[in-house]
């Protein structure tokens, strides 16, 4: 994974277990547009904090630096202070402005970061930085994850070669509610297209609420999800913007790496041995489908039965019941891995349970729910909820 | 637990497994002032449409005929029909109006009720009728209960001795939301005093808003939630409404008995190894309290915190943080066990961490928050996520 004029580093600096990278730095040979979607969590990480006025100020970024194993979250401002403080030290060992740099940060809450460790690494990292470096980033920012996630896509825009490339990380604390600008999980995407400012601010944050934004592995919402885009323009050419050429296929690229992104973080989701796509269909509107699409998937008895492989249509009808969207039971239907278990509110058989219970064997299959002839429709990528699930969160500190 | 002007019965008809009680009846000598709240799910069970609809008409009843094993929801005319034929067969086999006997009904969703069954065995259980039947039928409508549930208050007055006697079942789909009329849990509550009809369904709803409503299992709200209160008035004496000689008594009886078996509820929640009392202050009024309460009782990441004893309180902080209240995390205060482990937004240190530790061992721990100055405040009792809670979900078809 490479993107012109992007050069990266990752470093076992310590702040994870010994050993195991746990910090990223990503330098652009020149300022990029930057765009950023946060969590809406009204706590945010010291990260958010200050990467959200940085953008607020400035649309444009030399640098990334992120860290594993600590959240930097709840840390008041001394946390803060310890997130300004990684800025400048990125700075000089590597001569960009320190307010073009931008932090993130995933882990346990309410630590300090170990700022010796972080201020022993940045000139290794700075010293090791290269084109071939992103890989080693998307490892870095891995937590409970078990497999890092990039994703990329060539295109040719105006006779230019472009790549638009991303790395994300899960794989609990997985309810993102990213505001506009929306995203626990840490996502970056680089691209070396040129881009104006608003335009890719607007795309990202697009992409992010029909990709990020519809996932869902336990429905926490983190207090440091953060998307970050860059675009270092080192392919030429004049800025693309809306209605320019060039822009639909950049943003169908973006929306496609997102969506490979997000889909592999709900396959990596804590425990997760099924990844389960909840589709709502005939919902007075959209917001009122997503509603019931959110509490479905979201649902233990829903996410349980998953895990079981068990058809368990009644479960499923029960929470879209409590979604608080008025709806005639007469009229649910139900699907479960493309065999309707439920027509006009009621079972359509056992032979029916059986085909739907092979399909549940598998490691995909969708729940389906159609709710009454209205146009309202969306899909919620979810997870089961396993026994891993369980021991993994009652033994690790996150 | 006898309750004067009550007699009841239990049979184990075959609806669940073989040999286990599973069909309870109870009958009043004469008509009974009855009260119910019901699951606001809108897919609701044959029983509560058919319960809803006769306390709508007349809040009197006869009988009360519950089943464990079939929830006989989502089972369309025919299920209606099948909760119909029941109360013609309690009227055949004991004497009182059919429109005046109640229905309630537990298990799978979706099947139809065994009819054939029933009918054998509503005879056998109306020669078995007996003042001292009532802790039998706490037993049949137990699904994945460890133990039966009941509660009872013994009070005087105008120098009349009374009951009020109560029984309920958990341990699975219990987030209630009983509306007014509110309640999968089912609960049955008998007294011999004399009450009159609409006050004694506005102290059934508001004891039910404090007490069932505000307890979560998993937070899945069943389609079959119902709370029954008939009250007999064996004891004599003139009935008691708004205002009147020991009105505040026997609703406090009321409130104490829903209270002790919403507790019990919880303590036998599916897989629960704690009891945890999420306690939210400070809030900008009540309902923004609850709110809070609600999404950190729910958290996946809290619930399993608990069961792994640690005092994790960013996944506390982070589940405040998305329940959509406005509040400053510079402010926030959590104690877990009674110990202070964040205040002013930080933590107090890792030696009171590893005193809440410890408290987190006992079977029963508070988790407290504080988010602001405000006056609203909210309770509600959650247990942990177990991985026996995973096992039962995944095994049982519920």
């Amino acid at each position: 994974m490479r993107v012109p004029g992007f050069r990266a580093a990752a470093a076992a600096a310590g702040i994870k277990t010994p050993g195991r990278l746990d910090l990223g730095l990503v330098v652009a040979d020149r300022p990029a547009v930057a765009a950023g979607v946060f969590t809406r969590n009204r706590v945010k990480a010291a990260p958010v904090l200050l990467d959200t006025a940085r953008l607020q100020a400035r649309a444009e970024a030399r640098a990334i630096l992120v860290n594993s194993g600590n959240a930097n979250a709840c840390t008041g401002p001394g946390g803060l202070a310890d997130a300004e403080e990684s800025c400048r030290l990125v700075a000089a060992a590597t001569g960009v402005p320190a307010d073009e740099v931008l932090v993130a940060s995933t882990g346990v809450i309410g630590w300090p970061l170990p700022m010796d460790r972080i201020r022993q690494a940045i000139p290794e990292l700075a010293r090791g930085l290269s084109e071939d470096g992103l890989e080693a980033v998307s490892r870095a920012i891995l937590t409970t994850d078990t497999a890092a996630k990039t994703a990329a896509r060539a295109l040719s825009l105006g006779g230019r070669d472009v790549t638009v490339a991303g790395m994300a990380k899960g794989a609990g604390m997985i309810g993102p509610d990213l505001g506009p600008p929306h995203a626990t999980m840490l996502a970056f995407l680089f691209t070396d297209a040129p881009v104006e400012a608003p335009w890719w601010q607007a795309v990202l944050a697009a992409a992010a609420g029909t990709t990020f934004n519809r996932i869902l592995v336990d429905g926490d919402t983190s207090t440091n999800d953060t998307v970050l885009a860059l675009a270092s323009g080192a392919a030429g050419g004049p800025p693309i913007g809306p209605g320019r050429p060039g822009a639909a296929e950049l943003e169908a690229a973006v929306t496609g790496v997102c969506a490979e992104l997000a889909r592999r973080i709900c396959l990596d989701g804590e425990g997760a041995t099924k990844l389960v796509r909840v589709a709502v269909t005939g919902a007075p509107d959209d917001a009122a489908a997503e509603r019931i699409a959110r509490v479905v998937a979201a649902s233990p008895l829903v996410k349980t039965a998953c895990f079981g492989e068990d058809p368990n249509w009644g479960r499923v009808a029960a929470a879209a019941g409590r979604a608080g969207v008025p709806f005639d039971p007469g009229d649910l239907a139900i699907g479960i891995g493309g065999v309707e278990v439920v027509a006009g509110g009621r079972p359509t058989g056992l032979e029916a349970e059986e085909r739907a219970r092979a399909a549940m064997r598998g490691r995909e299959f969708a729940v389906e729910l159609r709710v009454g002839t209205g146009p309202g429709r969306a899909e919620i990528l979810t997870t089961d909820l396993s026994v891993d699930y369980v021991r993994i969160n009652a033994d690790y500190r996150s």
